[in-house]
């Protein structure tokens, strides 16, 4: 097997400049911030709590999001047999050439009777056990999703981007109607939409797939897509709907009000680990991470600043003071009291991405106030710790809101309009970013994009609006209004 | 490969009576209350949102306690190569034989060139990741947990009891000295304690295995031991002491305040899904579960009753008058208004164990009130619906309590102590629960005991006293007083 071996240094020394070299500098930050690291098993990575944390708030939200609409967690197996996985026939054909086999166990490692994927995806596993709980439209609908992770025999790797084992929700619903069923794709997709800008403060186009980029075995795939510092689209999310496809493969059917045997119509929808990557490549810089505060494991890092033992007794009992208040504030902070010196643990806690830094020394204490940093703007400015909590409360939220802005204002600057097939080769020849494009919906002209502007595609389009122009490529009337960009 | 396969019915129709035979009426429970059912893949089973939402609440107990004593979480890797597994010679000969190989992947189906194992506990790949992270220590102690599924290639299958796959948390730690990590073994030994009778209501045993019954590759392991209704004890959980055992194997070492490089000492501890088998065998009856209030996914059942449209309408009003008390005291309730009689409702949340069911009918309307029946004493009682959330929260601590109560005293009343071989192997023909007994310490008396009184075995003993006995085998004086016990 012919693969890329991932780069497995002991410790990053220095973080390259974004600006040189985006890739490096990615890695680096990963790396350098304690997120995750290459595990010594090839194309696999160890998550780091500082990742994991970041992972962990996003599967809060979104777990709150989807029990309030009546979803429920279940555990399904991690193992599926051969013969399950197979009977969709579009579906293997997407995941068999990254199916990983169990073959052998027990004493003595012997051969099983039939070899068991270690699960890509548990669509095939699910349609199987979800049809015994399913008799009759009352039992529907069925609204499933589990927490776990899931392996793909992937050739190039990324860390949290793309790797053999990746974490993530995978979320299976089945209905008694079709309508309803689209409806779930939707609603799931909307809540995708507020994990990416709301929480991670990363604006995103939302919308369906084309026909070439729609999940085996869908018949249609909606997503989420956001933007990158480098320019490049980022797949966030997906959310498919089957139509009876699955359910006909798995044979999971009801009977109706009419009391025949039905079909159901069923869904899925996951994000991932890969989120985790988002936050970096949407906001990051030179200095390092830059963490949304309603994500972030450390939201404010106090930096004591003293010169003996006195100065550092009166700062330590003047925090004492105020701390239970950010406490008390549902704030999650830190007071670093490392033996290094201040300047070394600004750096450290920017590359972190902490998003606001309070600096206290023995005058703040006289004065009854701290400076406060922030790491998107870099300005020092006091606070009294008069009302603290509060005060940071508000900054957060401020700066939450300021990030976003400042994605969204990104994202803008980097989408354009244009209209024929050599523009969007000139452009991506120089540029990046999203390009809306009139297409007339020919997977042909589709195709001729990807190859002639160096594997730019199509990521979404605009579901509602009816595109007035005619197809960049073959000139005929448009179909869609379409976002090209280069993706990861 | 020769297996017991499991039953595979589609649906129970009737719960066997627990004095009849307790093994069917344990699965019966399990599969009717909607908790987990075999998945069709052998020996592996589907959790049901019902008995996943109990091993919820426990992680979320159990991962707030490590976090306030700064455990973290982190992900390794579900996949280890065959070279790091065999690096513990006594870790590999307790696990080789449960182990599941991933010997194939991608298109094609190739052949790895290493086969990887699906982790059926994560030691070994933990101790090869860490040691890149500790270099001092300063970088000590490194506190990691992770919550995750393991492979175990399981003969005997048994729903959350014993399965090929299984869901816990495994944490793993590493210090500077042996003193630090046998407290932090013991530290851990305590949350599960309060995990088992704060939260779930099961009394336990505490304390160290018997030699023989250590994990494999640790110095030593402590246990907690439950005993279930059928007077058969279970381990609900370990937590392990590996002094340098596996830093030596894996290499993990730190430079000391001398700058001398030292092996860590670590450990390892984990609960599982067992855990949820432990609260239907402790707790349950012939109508089913008895879950505890903590850990219960419904707490209260409000059953509306009436006979018409006016009168549902006018239940239904009186109920949202004051749900919403409940909702905000925290309370975890739900109304049944599915189209079945009352009689059947009560049977079906008496099935599902919910603590506490409110009856509600027009006249209860007029009244002001409600009729409360709990699941434990079955008694009917009125309760004012003014202040019902602060009477139902301390009605649910009540229960709690009594539940409690009733299985310390279940577990008093089957607690034995004894002196002798020919007790033991009397006493265990005929009954079973806990027997007390000296003990020299020596394997070989330990295993006669097993021999002779058909499977017996020393769950416990106690650390602390020094007992005044001989051995019950050989006569010479006791080493310890332990705890024998039929176990699953």
């Amino acid at each position: 097997m012919k693969e890329i071996v991932e780069e497995q240094q002991d410790f990053v020394k220095d973080i390259h400049k974004m600006s040189d070299d985006f890739d490096r500098w990615y890695t680096d930050v990963v790396r350098k911030a304690e997120m995750a690291d290459w595990s010594g098993v090839r194309g696999m990575m160890v998550v780091r709590p500082y990742g994991w944390a970041m992972w962990e708030a996003i599967q809060r939200a979104f777990d709150d999001m989807i029990k309030e609409s009546g979803h429920e967690n279940w555990a399904f197996p991690l193992l599926i047999p051969q013969n399950l996985l197979v009977k969709e026939a579009e579906h293997i054909e997407g995941f068999g050439p990254e199916v990983a086999w169990v073959t052998k166990a027990g004493a003595g490692m012997e051969e099983l009777e039939e070899p068991l994927a270690v699960r890509p995806t548990s669509e095939t596993i699910i349609g199987n056990i979800i049809r015994r709980y399913i008799q009759s439209h009352r039992d529907l609908p069925k609204l499933t999703n589990q927490w776990n992770s899931v392996v793909r025999w992937e050739m190039r790797s990324r860390l949290f981007l793309r790797s053999r084992e990746f974490w993530w929700q995978e979320g299976h619903t089945f209905h008694s109607t079709a309508q309803e069923a689209i409806a779930e794709a939707d609603l799931i997709l909307g809540y995708y939409r507020s994990i990416a800008e709301d929480w991670l403060a990363v604006p995103v186009l939302v919308g369906p797939k084309t026909p070439a980029e729609t999940f085996p075995g869908a018949v249609h795939t909606l997503t989420l897509e956001g933007l990158m510092r480098d320019g490049l689209a980022l797949q966030m999310g997906t959310s498919h709907y089957f139509g009876q496809n699955f359910a006909r493969a798995y044979d999971v059917s009801f009977s109706n009000q009419s009391n025949e045997r039905e079909l159901c119509y069923s869904t899925s929808w996951g994000i991932s680990t890969r989120m985790v990557g988002a936050i970096v490549m949407a906001h990051g810089d030179d200095s390092g991470l830059v963490v949304p505060p309603k994500v972030a494991p450390t939201q404010v890092i106090i930096v004591p600043i003293f010169r003996d033992v006195e100065g550092r007794a009166k700062v330590e009992s003047f925090i004492a003071g105020w701390a239970p208040e950010l406490k008390a504030g549902g704030i999650r902070f830190k007071v670093d009291w490392r033996e290094e010196r201040p300047g070394d643990k600004y750096a450290h806690w920017e590359l972190k991405g902490v998003p606001l830094r309070l600096n206290v020394g023995a005058r703040d204490a006289d004065a009854q106030q701290v400076e406060l940093v922030d790491r998107l703007s870099r300005e020092r400015r006091p606070v009294p710790v008069a009302g603290i909590g509060k005060a940071i409360t508000a900054e957060l939220e401020g700066f939450q809101k300021r990030l976003f802005e400042r994605a969204r204002d990104f994202q803008k600057a980097n989408t354009y309009e244009l209209s024929t097939l050599a523009e969007v080769v000139a452009h991506f020849k120089e540029q990046s970013g999203f390009v809306w494009a009139p297409w007339c919906g020919d997977a042909e002209c589709e195709s001729r994009v990807k190859a002639e502007a160096g594997g730019v595609t199509i990521r979404t389009y605009d579901a509602q609006k009816q595109p007035s122009g005619k197809c960049l490529v073959c000139g005929k009337p448009a179909a869609h209004r379409v976002a090209f960009a280069k993706a990861y």
